[in-house]
C-alpha cells in the first residue's frame, strides 16, 4: 500500500478516486432490504448532480452524457445513503427506488444467473 | 435498445460484454446474507479462472495483471453461483468468503457511509 492509498483508507475525507476514464462504479441498492438494483457510472459531473439533487445520476458511457436514471421512465431512485469503499473508487447508492430499476421491467438488473452455460432466471 | 442489447437481454446465451479497456465489473456478495463485499473487475482472463478454478479471480487495474483474490492472504472467495445484469457487463458473484475480504482486515470493502462531506463509520 503506498502513501496515497493509505490517506484514502484511514483519513475521514471522501476524495473519490475516478479511473482513467473519469469514471467510478455505483451500485444502487434498495434500501429496503440492500437488493442489488443495478450497477452504472459515475463520473464528477454524475456524483455532483447526485449529492445535490438526492436523485441518483449516472455518466452514460454509450452516450458519453449525464444520465438521470428514470429522467424517461420516472423510475428515479431516491438515495439515502452513500458508502465508500476502502480505495473511494467504487459507492454503494442506498435507495428508494420509485419503481423498477431495470429498463426491462424487472426490479433488478440482475435477474438471470449463470448456470453451465446459459442464463437462467433467477428464483424469486 | 438496438438489436444487438435485445439478444443480450433476452437470450439464454452467456456472452460478456467488456468494455474498451476489455473489463467488466464484479461485485462480491457473501452468499449467507448477500452483504456487498467487494467490487473489482474481471477482464476474459480472470472470468475464465474464476469459472475454471471456483475461486474468484479479478484483473488488478492497477498492476494489469491476473489478481488471484486472497493469493497471499489466504482469504479467498468460493463462488457458489455467478448472477448476470440485463446487458451483461456486470456481475454478482454469490461467494463464500475464507475471510475479510477487504485488504484492511474489514469483513467488507464498504465500511464507511458519507456523512456530509466526511466519512463515518458504518454502524454494524
Amino acid at each position: 500500500m503506498d502513501g496515497n492509498d493509505a490517506r484514502l483508507v484511514a483519513g475521514e475525507r471522501f476524495t473519490p478516486k475516478f479511473d482513467r476514464a473519469g469514471l467510478l462504479c455505483a451500485i444502487a441498492v434498495d434500501v429496503a432490504d440492500d437488493a442489488i438494483l443495478m450497477v452504472a457510472y459515475m463520473d464528477q459531473e454524475a456524483l455532483a448532480a447526485t449529492r445535490d439533487t438526492g436523485v441518483a445520476h449516472f455518466h452514460s458511457r454509450s452516450r458519453q452524457a449525464l444520465w438521470k436514471k428514470g429522467e424517461t421512465s420516472g423510475n428515479v431512485l431516491h438515495v439515502v445513503e452513500i458508502l465508500v469503499d476502502c480505495d473511494q473508487d467504487a459507492l454503494i447508492l442506498r435507495c428508494r427506488p420509485a419503481g423498477p430499476a431495470c429498463h426491462t421491467g424487472a426490479r433488478s438488473c440482475f435477474f438471470r444467473r449463470l448456470d453451465s452455460n446459459t442464463l437462467q432466471p433467477v428464483k424469486s
